[in-house]
């Protein structure tokens, strides 16, 4: 069996991102950048006044205070949007607002607090300024032609903010992965809202459980089916999921994985594909299958509803970001060390990924498990914000043991 | 001024999270549970087995082992979404799949590792195994009618595959909030994909920041808007986004809040409804006003890119996620402490929010500003993954000193 890591190298090391493609920029938040972007203009775009006040000659203003204040005359009202068309000569101030352009022969600015309204025309300055305070310079955050964002960035509320910035207002983006969802099983029944399923039955959790993970980690979904325990079905079903025109990115399909002589999933893809991968050393989730259909990411998740989640999350999460266009580097979830606060019994063997709850106590991390590790019970994943990683040859931990912990 | 905490308990202590509605449980992903979720049935809802293998009575296999199997009469061969029909006597057993629900009489399973095809059939058994081992009982992960997740809880992929198993596909949540976004200022011009703006004037990005942001954390855009620096337009326009039919539930503009003979934003407030708060001792960002028209909330946040972003993360956001049903004490971001790797200047008076990359090196947390801290310059926001936090009353920090961060 492979170890977790193992399994994960193997699948993104055959994981190119998809190819590119151009959006508005209001569509482009929790997309992938493609290409570095860079300024078009100086930021800011011309030098301009950091606060209100008084643009001034900071030679003017030396030894000003409150008690002995320095008069300068005013000679102009800058506002922002407005143009600084007057040139400041010495003994003078222009009054200019936040953003306004810096008039010529200025080099500093006055907080208005520092000022107070003289006779004639006039300002009076309390306060002495250094040269350039309250300046912002043309250029001085990013020059023109400055890369601003580079290809790999996630695109979030700031990088939107940045790319309009710069009038980019068609985004150039990785296409993000289309996914086909299966639930698979004889026992599996729709849901019908106040029905209970029929005796031996379970209702079919597992397709709104895929539907909602990958719409959010930013993915979309290309169809949701489910498959009875039959070859023919499973074969038809996966040929149009992977049809190279009409077909999905991936196919995430759950249950009906492990060697039961009704597990149809893996003989399905070993006919239509290739197997790459099956079996993982951990705990939820053994049977873990990947391979490929023609252009197709194939992924068979075990059908316990968190094993499923679990390996989703390790497996086939981290394989959608790289196909949207996330660096290798950049895949992982945060990791922290927190002292267990709660014995957990383990059996070597299998790296264990207990559902946990993970708190902040005075800077230092507590975690605990959130109960019954049943790998069907979904209400102790619902509880947890976090995975507790057992290593695979721990004899179990302690109160007090240090233990690494997976944000989720 | 107020101080962050101040003005944050001061706007959340008005907020009532709004009225709820019933959505399909497909849409009801990142939503807010509105009542108490109680299973309608036992889960798991039948005993059933935990593994592939041989459902056995265990005090029939007693010292079963390799070298000393003991033989069992196989009597039903138990599928996944099929019933057991038989009941097991002394000396027989039932094939079974996993999930498949356990025959009468059967205490435990044996996984299908340990045994083999015996003559006639039979089954050797070829280890012993204790009562109750691989049988997951009805109901002993949650007992019909008991909660299954509380009111107050965000709908992630776990809650949605929780909701379903409960066969709720109708779930009761709160309504989220909409949000009338609006900038202002005549420097402001709207981008134009290859034109650079006129000299003097500035790219409108806060509202795609303000549209982006608004998305980001689950609320809707109810309009987007740009305000002239005039007075009688600025009361027109707040008329309508605060209309009791048509309007939004949330107001948020950007710029003209502070006090120049332009800003319209604080007098216009004022004019149509009551400003509850303006300034708080926070930088970048000190002049934040709200308020409200009617039963609309206002929240006025200064024009500078990163003051908007900002602000709106501490103050707008928690609003946000309140209104949509987030308990008051779930509200907060994680903070953690770190260790600061470079040095940070700042001048008394303010608390300051500085733009920092946080890693984590073997279990501790690190963390460095990102560059110029010009509250123009959304570059060194973009760059950031969190916020570091320079107390009011600091004189800087240092190398190796303690910093609480806020990871974003």
């Amino acid at each position: 069996m492979l170890t977790v890591e193992e399994a994960l190298n193997k699948i993104l090391a055959g994981i190119e991102p998809l190819p590119t493609q151009t959006v508005p920029l209001r569509e482009a938040l929790g997309r992938t950048l493609a290409e570095d972007i860079a300024a078009d203009i100086d930021l800011p775009p011309f030098d301009n006044s950091a606060v209100d006040g008084y643009a001034v000659r900071s030679q003017d203003i030396v030894g000003a205070t409150e008690a002995r204040p320095i008069a300068l005359r005013t000679i102009a009202d800058i506002h922002a949007g407005g143009l600084a068309t007057e040139r400041l000569s010495a003994g003078s101030a222009a009054r200019i607002m936040t953003g306004a352009p810096l008039p010529t022969g200025a080099d500093a600015v006055v907080m208005v607090e520092d000022t107070r309204q003289g006779p004639d025309q006039t300002v009076l300055i309390t306060a002495e300024s250094q040269r350039e305070q309250h300046v912002r310079r043309a250029g001085e955050d990013v020059r023109r032609g400055g890369t601003v964002l580079r290809a790999g960035t996630r695109i979030r509320a700031a990088e939107v903010g940045l790319l309009a910035t710069v009038g980019r207002t068609l985004v150039p983006v990785f296409r993000s992965a289309t996914v086909a969802v299966v639930s698979t099983g004889d026992e599996v029944v729709e849901i019908v809202e106040g029905l209970a399923p029929r005796p031996g039955k379970i209702r079919n959790s597992n397709l709104y459980t895929l539907n909602a993970l990958v719409r959010e980690i930013g993915a979309s979904v290309h169809s949701e089916s489910h498959l009875p325990d039959d070859m023919a079905e499973t074969i038809t079903a996966f040929r149009a999921f992977s049809d190279p025109t009409h077909g999905a990115d991936v196919i995430v399909t759950a249950g009906g994985v492990s060697v039961g002589d009704r597990d149809f999933i893996k003989p399905a893809l070993e006919q239509l594909g290739t197997l790459e991968l099956w079996r993982v050393a951990m705990k939820p989730g053994k049977p873990v299958a990947f391979g490929r259909i023609g252009r197709t990411l194939f992924f068979g998740l075990p059908g316990n509803p968190v094993s499923a989640l679990v390996t989703f999350e390790l497996f086939v999460r981290p394989a959608l970001w790289r196909l949207s266009g996330i660096p290798l580097g950049q895949l992982a979830r945060p990791e922290v060390l927190a002292m267990v606060t709660e014995p957990v019994s383990h059996t070597p063997g299998r790296r264990e990924y207990v559902r946990a709850i993970t708190t902040t106590n005075e800077g230092r991390f507590l975690t605990r498990p959130t109960g019954g590790q049943s790998s069907c019970n979904l209400h102790t994943l619902a509880l947890a914000n976090s995975l507790l990683i057992v290593p695979l040859d721990s004899p179990g931990l302690r109160m007090g043991n240090t233990a690494t912990v997976l944000l989720l």
